[in-house]
């Protein structure tokens, strides 16, 4: 794994999101790195964190790990494919398009939550990825997300 | 409106939740209720509920007040279809099965949002919903959200 996480290139000014921003003290600070061709990021959750069920993750925070992990890895395949250095300029920011996510079963509350991202396309400003949530390498929940590049 | 939300309708067991668990002192209490045929939550988020940009609230938020406002209203609509009062036993509670997330344009970080809810279709253990958020009456992101009951 690289040393800096892709949301620490992110520009001093964009960095208050509430999902993953460095600079949102309030905030859940997801942070997403490279491992190979797959970008992850790993999360543990607070105990108030729960489903309706304690012994469960909540779904919105599913949710949340999903959408900003994608998001940064929207921004950091597309600093790779321009073999540009991440955090260089012009600087390259992604909001997102749509969020969908499939809850396969119930997400132990507990173990340390792993999300795997891959691009599966890079057209233009809109880029696709696919995601998978799990704990002990027992996948939970699976994401489809288009990712759409801002342009200043 | 209702007196009571739907999410006050729960099992004491089951208002853990930190999207919408009453009993959940962490969270969110988003609170659901019908108005007319449509189900309707308003939620005024925190100041740190922010997105990159600060003045947009935070897309994994979103994802959460869906999320529990359908599942929400997936519950009270199938006491509804049965002539239930709410509350009533056996307990009908939902979790689910997948949300999808359009988010057409930034939501302002500030004013109330309003969430609101419609059932497209009951099936057995399923219910389908659509939902939008606005603020100050411009939707600003939809859902489709597709509900499960639990089976006791």
């Amino acid at each position: 794994m690289e040393k800096k996480s892709f949301q620490e290139y992110y520009p001093e000014e964009l960095r208050n999101c509430y999902g993953c921003g460095t600079n949102n003290s309030h905030g859940l600070h997801i942070s997403s790195y490279w491992d190979g061709n797959e970008a992850v990021a790993t999360f543990r959750p607070r105990e108030y964190h729960m489903a309706a069920y304690p012994q469960f993750v909540y779904g919105g925070l599913i949710a949340s790990l999903f959408d900003c992990h994608c998001i940064g890895t929207a921004a950091a395949a597309a600093y790779k494919k321009e073999g540009r250095e991440p955090g260089s300029l012009p600087a390259y920011r992604y909001v997102t398009g749509s969020l969908h996510v499939d809850y396969l079963k119930p997400t132990p509350l507990g173990p340390v939550i792993v999300v795997r991202a891959t691009v599966v396309e890079i057209k233009g400003r809109k880029t696709v990825l696919d995601a998978t949530i799990s704990t002990d390498n027992l996948v939970t929940a699976k994401a489809h997300v288009v990712a759409i590049r801002m342009v200043d």
